[in-house]
């Protein structure tokens, strides 16, 4: 057989959390937590299984749910989604992420991704024979210069990838980039995918600019969201897309026969213990808490902290240290200080390393505690 | 958005469940039970959510899932299957084929398709810019000539699809087809994707012929199952694929960054209940007495029964009745007679019409009591 992704090996968490098991290290490479959820809400996907919910869910997902999404967004972001043409509920936000690359990417279009990239956009990509444009942001603060940016355009250019909060870096877009992608934009008929699984992990007080507030943005945009993250059950894989009517139809054509549906039960459950908002209201200071907590105890070790504005990964420099490959530190840190991380130059195409490591802080306290102690022996 | 599925609208299956909703009739239109899963294994799963199964699974399915999955397809079909590389749990059968079809089609790929078929086939096909080539069988025994399909073959045929036992027919390939399709198939590159979610579904101790019993075609195929099926839960969307190393290799790598991993608790309670093969050792008989007592109530009324000989789906010919569209003709038994069924012509790409009704029969007796009183009436 001949490969379609010669170049791609397996995922970098795969690898990572694998690593992690092998030498007993804890892992804080791939992002999940290691506290339970709310039992509360295990106590509803049982109920709805017991009640009977366990055949298929409508393709699109559950009307209750699609409904309190919509309004979720709608309040949150001042939209008007609707429900019955503009949300569908997926099997995870990657599945929302590669459903709605494939509904609108054909052979020769450019898709403009900012690096370091989530690892699923550029295989994702190629896989549909587009081509991947990447702009490389730098640590520490990986900005964008949108001149730059522009200067990635083509006439092929179909569509660009956004991702805030930001995974790894944990930068933000403010409100100076959103009007920059406004004024970029506007008379193209260039289309947005904007990855905002970390839409309610976000810092001091920082306001999420979801490109769902800006009309003449949210037009053109698939958002990719996450109730893993929500909810603090990334195994359940459940997500959702928000897109106008016009994309979300084409969306829902490669749905419906790439998952077809997405498991009822949680669906089910998810809604029951959604209708009190109250159940994620508190998601900023949750995360925030643990975010100072892990940087205080990361302050007393050799690495530089870098910012983090959102999202639950603290990335760190270490080239005042040595000039080991990012790979390599990152395998050293899981072999000699039990603590795994994600190296950096996994998330670029080239594999640019700036030396920095990503680690995951969606853990117990003590948790942390126990990895910084290792990382201390550094 | 220019279209890549222009002429693809909403699937038959949520057209006619939508219908039948709208309508109050009995919906035997779908596939999916109307009575409960054993309740054992919905407290497996409820068990596992409470004991923090609740981030996410291994990106290739839960390791004790793969080993009960390749013991069960090893011994069943003398196959030797590793869990390791040649097993990955998906979010159902569906997936399984969307993920299979696109880790190896590319575009002017030629694929071989047997119509009547499962309406995901086509436009998967379509999506990622393949060709294809359907074989149209017919009732009432919707045979395969394997001459004629011999005609299909160009120097571009990468792929044949095979579904059995059949949706929506009920017909199953027999030994002489596997026969006739290894000689067609030896000496080539060709792949073939198996279609084996009824695989337990199989009536009047007939055998089924799984590909992976015969190693020649095995080393070619990937085989996509459904613990739907299964385990009358169609609403978890749980499946997986079986494939030689080098085939799932290339698969997984689609897998990881088209839903990255399968619903946890899910797939915990799964293996934990499947330990026991007791639970679903008594399915063909379970489905048997379904259909036979479905056939014997259908024999009352004006239709004409095809045969069945698997999956739970009984098809019926009106030809003799009336010339009506089939697709009229189902709108026509929502409305008039309070029953929904699927119109066979919708998994023909050119529609044909053969004056063919497709109803589920995974139902409670009473289900299919009330449903029949109503086709009385015809
Ligand atoms: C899908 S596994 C990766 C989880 C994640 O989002 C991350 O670690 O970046
Ligand atoms: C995925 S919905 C359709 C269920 C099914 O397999 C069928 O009805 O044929």
């Amino acid at each position: 057989i001949h490969s379609k992704l010669p170049t791609v090996g397996t995922t970098i968490f795969t690898v990572m959390s694998k690593l992690a098991e092998e030498h007993n290290a804890i892992n804080l490479s791939q992002g999940f937590p290691d506290y339970d959820c709310d039992p509360k809400l295990v106590d509803f996907v049982a109920d709805a299984m017991k009640k009977g919910f366990n055949q298929y869910a409508p393709m699109p997902g559950l009307q209750s749910l699609r409904e309190l999404i919509a309004e979720k967004a709608n309040t949150l972001y001042d939209a008007d989604y609707n429900p019955d043409t503009e949300v569908t509920v997926t099997a995870g936000g990657t599945q929302a992420i590669f459903t709605a690359l494939s509904s609108c990417i054909t052979a020769g279009d450019e898709v403009i991704i900012f690096e370091p990239a989530y690892d699923s956009y550029a295989p994702a990509i190629k896989l549909l024979g587009g081509l991947v444009k990447p702009y490389e942001m730098v640590p520490p603060d990986y900005e964008i210069d949108w001149e730059m940016v522009k200067k990635l355009f083509t006439v092929n250019t179909k569509m660009i990838i956004l991702n805030s909060p930001h995974n790894p870096t944990g930068s933000i877009l403010t409100e100076k980039d959103i009007k920059a992608l406004i004024k970029l934009t506007k008379n193209t008929d260039i289309l947005i995918l904007s990855d905002e699984v970390y839409e309610h992990i976000i810092f001091d007080g920082i306001k999420h600019h979801s490109l769902a507030l800006y009309p003449e943005l949210r037009d053109r945009s698939f958002i990719a969201a996450s109730f893993g993250k929500l909810l603090h059950t990334t195994g359940w894989k459940l997500g959702y897309c928000l897109a106008p009517a016009n994309l979300m139809k084409e969306f829902r054509k490669v749905h419906q026969f790439n998952v077809f549906s997405v498991n009822t039960p949680m669906q089910v459950g998810v809604a029951n213990y959604l209708k009190d908002p109250e159940t994620y209201n508190g998601l900023p200071e949750f995360f925030q808490e643990k975010r100072d907590f892990f940087r205080s105890l990361l302050g007393e070790t050799k690495f530089k902290l870098l910012p983090c504005h959102g999202s639950y990964f603290q990335c760190v420099s270490y080239a005042h240290l040595n000039d080991e490959k990012d790979t390599d530190m990152a395998q050293k840190l899981v072999r000699e200080n039990g603590v795994a991380s994600i190296p950096v130059s996994a998330f670029y195409i080239r594999k640019t390393d700036h030396k920095v490591l990503r680690f995951c802080f969606a853990k117990k306290h003590e948790t942390l505690e126990k990895a910084v102690e290792g990382l201390m022996k550094l």
